[in-house]
């Protein structure tokens, strides 16, 4: 038996050999294909014609997952770690919802949570290079967490503030109905989304507007810069740092054998 | 008496007994449920149920922070310094509406102003990493003043000149009614904003407009240019801080063996 | 016989005598012209007055395009390999849909596929600047292709997720018609066009976007900065090209002094 | 005579004593008061009421202007290099459309061209650090034209291409009326404006626009990437680039004294 368990285990958490393979793959496309018949699901023409068919593949999807989900308990080396882990939730949370649904039935449209095992693919396919970059573009905006929320807290104080400003100017008439309204509107219109359903009607208004555009550009060019300098640093991290004994150098090409400053060997 | 006002003036200005930082965390709570309250007050549906209480609880909050600001002009070692400060006029700023809506009653959703004095959280709850964050970010603002300055004065030149082009080609029929709405709209668009309460209509309004996004994207790359270089030079500036030992200069890079000043060994 | 094949090969594929440049200017003017002409027959208005003038045209410079295609074909030196090359296929698509237009009228309008031959004027002019900084260019996208992979993963994977929440908060009432629907409005709010055709309307929809932009923007910022550092690297590794004297390799940093291979003096 | 017309000429063209200065002052003024005039009485409601007020000040500020033009002619040392510059090329143009509006009355608000004048104001004010940094700026546009060229040629083909196949996809009924209306649209999308006067309506379309959307955030994040870096070559170009006698280091701050690496005073 429990050499069932351990071959179980290979074949669930190994990405190695050709079976163990063989089964992500499987899983990576029924992920797939179980989220598309979700969003098929909600169009009401195709509900219509499909309805039956939809319903049916979604239960077996969520069967197969469940199964997949009561497998991994039982063979995880600490089944409580899984269970708490980010996977061992999103798993969990793949199959709830379609459970739920026979007590609540609009809830099964939360089972699109389950895209989020599809992340999973990178590790699953063992592709290094993606790993790799993912690790670097996750170290990035880690590293950012300080600077982004000072820059959130100051990006919500300014809308507050010019969408309150924007409330007394314009009023309920041109859309500005409330604060709050007000400041989705300064929210929509420093990131530059500007949907146009509230806009500014009178002229102080529109100056008001056109002033959080041009000062909020300075603002907003915030985050990007942020952004650039962390996966520099990130990326210049992964690459070794090599001292030339000679000359004390330090920033050296990943491909030099002699300082280019003193040619000393490395 | 003297030690009573002293007592006070630690409380309120200091954050390093747990006395002082318990009066920090209690004032930080005040603000955003003030604030809250107000902006549910602006939303019609909330306030005209609960429309005495939010009232209530809006001159509740004003008298307390009219006592505070009171005890700290009191208690400040130089009172008149306080006054002037950019925190003194924030406080200020934050009691005044409420007073004054006694005579102007729709002023008084200027006292979400007080959302200002939100920003001195970081300050009060020490968290160092946010402070010095929120440096670099200043810095590096501060630094680009000229280029932003030089910049701003060439956008709204060629606003100007664009939005008053496509008042010549567009005309009121479209939305363009006259300079500074064509000039409103050009900033819109420059700013990649694009509302489209205003939009050109005519074949060259739509190939100026065209020419404008294209041109413009360029120019709008200019600030995200701006603010990442000077975010790299500010953390760089800040980032080492090693003191040379023969003559205390601490701007060193990450790199430096030697002092660059006196060529002493770091 | 083999002589002219010869001389046309080289009228058509070099491009450094003047009789060769000629055929160049006339290609790319001809294409060009071509492009406006079926540009301008999709207009109502103009096709309705000059319809037959630019069918005849569309006809002519079809024919001609076709000839050329077929002298490519008969001159290039392997006939299969430039069949299959990039220009090539693009030499064949930019006259069928002509031809399959006796068949299936409306498919015409695929010529301006033919628009890309248009790159290859780079490439025929000779501007030795304009090919290195497209190299530059096309190099840094190709650096970038698993850090794009991963992001664009992860921006289809929030998009899913967001647009389904979105989907059960604000319902058909507000546009918001189907998941795929609101997937789409999705990818609209985050890379912050924002048509406006598709907005929310309840407040809990409006807190969901708003946190969608403001969290959006910082995941919208790394493109930016992955493009940013990989132009950085391209251009770093093709700019300064000094060849080492002891060993021969090029790529030297700006400052260096020593060959980093065989320490030889630069 | 030939002395006051170098007096003229100082008072005009220097910038250094207070006589000079005072004369700058009044000439930026004045450009900015006409500037407002013009785009105040495009204002239908404003026009109506001072018309004739705005319609003075107009004539006012354009004679002024002639005769400053006239005296800057007759007083710089080569008129014919004076007119045919930039400045003054754009001081003709601030009062060509004024007198031209006798024969086309609409043509008179070009005069806004006269905004342009207001960019002398960096070189009048003698704000060296912003001749510095506009100097930077545009430096740095001036060194990223090849690349910007490729850049916006490569953009004008995927909008073309990607505007033809839209108008093949959707047709008039959502609003691609024609191919240049559809390039249009794909242009406003490109450049993450999104008006939304111009959307698509089929699912197809949706999905063609949405790749549109996030291939071309990639695309669009170039010119950001080439702004930053040729503005930190720019501003690098402008460093001082010291070698260290001692080891060859080039990379020194603007106060190393010492050579950062090996101790060798620079």
């Amino acid at each position: 038996m429990r050499s069932l368990r351990q071959r179980l285990h290979d074949t669930i958490f190994q990405h190695d050999e050709p079976a163990e393979r063989a089964f992500d793959v499987v899983v990576i496309v029924a992920i797939m294909l179980s989220v598309l018949v979700v969003m098929l699901d909600s169009v009401a023409a195709i509900s219509a014609r499909y309805g039956r068919a939809l319903y049916a593949a979604e239960w077996f999807f969520t069967i197969l997952f469940t199964v997949e989900y009561l497998l991994r308990l039982w063979t995880a080396k600490r089944p409580l770690a899984y269970a708490r882990s980010f996977y061992g939730i999103v798993d969990l949370l793949s199959v709830l919802p379609t459970w739920l649904s026979i007590v609540f039935p609009p809830g099964r449209f939360l089972v699109v949570l389950r895209a989020l095992r599809v992340l999973r693919v990178f590790r699953i396919l063992k592709l290094a290079e993606y790993v790799e970059q993912g690790a670097v573009l996750s170290a990035a905006l880690r590293a950012s967490r300080y600077k982004i929320t000072v820059f959130v807290t100051t990006v919500i104080t300014v809308t507050i503030i010019v969408g309150s400003l924007m409330y007394l100017i314009e009023g309920p008439a041109s859309g500005f109905t409330s604060i709050p309204q007000s400041v989705y509107w300064a929210i929509v219109t420093l990131t530059t989304v500007g949907y146009g359903d509230v806009a500014p009607a009178s002229p102080l208004g529109k100056a008001l507007a056109a002033t959080l555009m041009i000062m909020g550009y300075g603002i907003i060019a915030v985050p990007t810069g942020i952004v650039t300098l962390e996966l520099d640093r990130a990326s210049r991290a992964q690459a070794p740092r090599r001292e030339c004994p000679g000359c004390g150098v330090t920033r050296h090409d990943a491909d030099a054998t002699f300082c280019k400053h003193c040619g000393t060997e490395l």
